[in-house]
């Protein structure tokens, strides 16, 4: 059941925003779609965004202009929630970088975060039952995307489920959380002291065992702050040249972390779906 | 003087933000400014973009989209803010449609307002002389355009100084404030209860008073909730078809007054104005 926020008419479709309960995530949950025009006659393909730390499902939808390009093409833009919300755990909202709005998009493991802390499994496999039975899109046809810690998200999901999209791209990406401090810090908190149960949720060392590749498109600013520390698109590329996982790693001269950033270049990372999905 | 407060790369560009001390408001005033990449070598023509109530000079920054289209045409948008700020005036802070966030683009008559709110000198006179002495933009090319409020403010400043912009533009604009219950706030308070004195800030009555005529694009949406009350274009129409001032009025079915409208239709905006600026 998806209750209905908002809807606004954008670029001849519709950004609308709904909320519902997530019986993986036991709390409600609100998240933002725009739908094309397309999707008043048919099922259409859809862009999974995943956003970055301290964004909710609104950040993208207020500040990337992306609606323009995805009316044109034909494409459905899919935002969920960065963690689940309101759950009242101690030291939730202590911290901009852990606990809400930063849910790592993985599946906790350690108390009290694993009841609740499971966007992993709702972004893959609850987000898309709930969405594909209620609105026009198309479960044959996803492709997901996304920054900094939501590119982490769109590397991770994608990687270790080939089968279930169609193409992956991220701006900024976290491509090592393993060992940089914003995924130290969540990792360790979420999943434990063991580095081994880590690996699941780390880009660079999924790609040595992909087995099944997906077309991966990533643009990193070059003036972004994050970059030595925390980004590290380097360790990406070199774990993809070592184990022929085809990359498209685009370094852009001046650029930040901003939604400038991703403004500049979201039309490019719709143009890549679109592509691969058959259709653009 | 101008102190740079922050600068991202976009669209090859650059989205800029300075403050500085406003001699005709008497406070410290933020403003953006996107320099499209043509401003690294020459002075570019510039869009004055006037924002709505309750925004400040970011809102249009962050939600329109139009850094893509400006960049390419080589347009400057220079985004005021929409009020003086911080003047610890009585009431200032206690309604968003009124006082801070809500200048109306006029120069105040009436006590306390009389000393600092007087957007209408600051837009058309003191703003075009900082910028155009410290940043690249051409002075003999300004165009102007704005929403709701801005809208209003648009018409008016555009309207009263011909000679100063090439074209004019608005989405959603407040066309008649004199007869609306926004602008008779505003207006009985800012200029107090003399109605005659309002016509000079009051785009319907300026129409008939128009000797020299500017091209002119309004754009409104259907769905907008404030259509029937506050914004009225029929009024607007009538007062251009009555003194035969061209009139390009645009009617868009489904759309509401968000910034979703302003940045569906931003671009035909931008077009309209680099056409009359001669270079479009």
């Amino acid at each position: 059941m998806l209750t209905k926020l908002s809807e606004n008419r954008c670029f001849q479709g519709r950004q609308l925003r709904y909320q519902h309960y997530s019986e993986v995530l036991k709390c409600e949950m609100k998240f933002s779609v725009f739908l094309p025009p397309d999707a008043d006659i048919a099922s259409v393909p859809v862009l999974y965004w995943l956003s970055g730390l301290t964004c909710t499902d609104e950040n993208f939808v207020f500040k990337a202009g992306a609606q323009r390009m995805a009316s044109e093409l034909g494409l459905a833009i899919l935002c969920p929630d960065t963690s689940p919300r309101g759950l009242g755990l101690p030291g939730e909202d202590d911290d901009w970088d852990f606990g809400s709005g930063a849910g790592f998009y993985l599946n906790a493991t350690q108390s009290p975060w694993n009841q609740n802390y499971r966007m992993y499994d709702y972004v893959v496999t609850e987000l898309p039952a709930v969405t594909e039975t209620f609105l026009p899109l198309d479960g044959q046809r996803r492709s997901i995307s996304g920054h900094s810690m939501g590119g982490h998200g769109a590397l991770v999901c994608g990687l270790r489920n080939p089968g279930r999209y169609h193409s992956i791209s991220a701006l900024s990406p976290i491509v090592a959380p393993s060992s940089c401090p914003w995924g130290e810090k969540a990792f360790s908190h979420y999943l434990g002291k063991d580095r081994k149960v880590w690996r699941q949720y780390d880009a660079c060392q999924l790609i040595p065992e992909a087995d099944e590749h997906l077309p991966l498109l990533v643009d990193q600013g070059l003036s972004d702050p994050f970059l030595e520390q925390e980004l590290r698109p380097h360790l990406l590329e070199q774990a993809c040249e070592e184990h022929g996982y085809p990359l498209v790693l685009r370094l852009q001269e001046g650029y930040d972390h901003s939604y400038f950033f991703i403004a500049s270049f979201i039309e490019d990372h719709l143009h890549f779906h679109a592509r691969h999905l058959n259709f653009g």
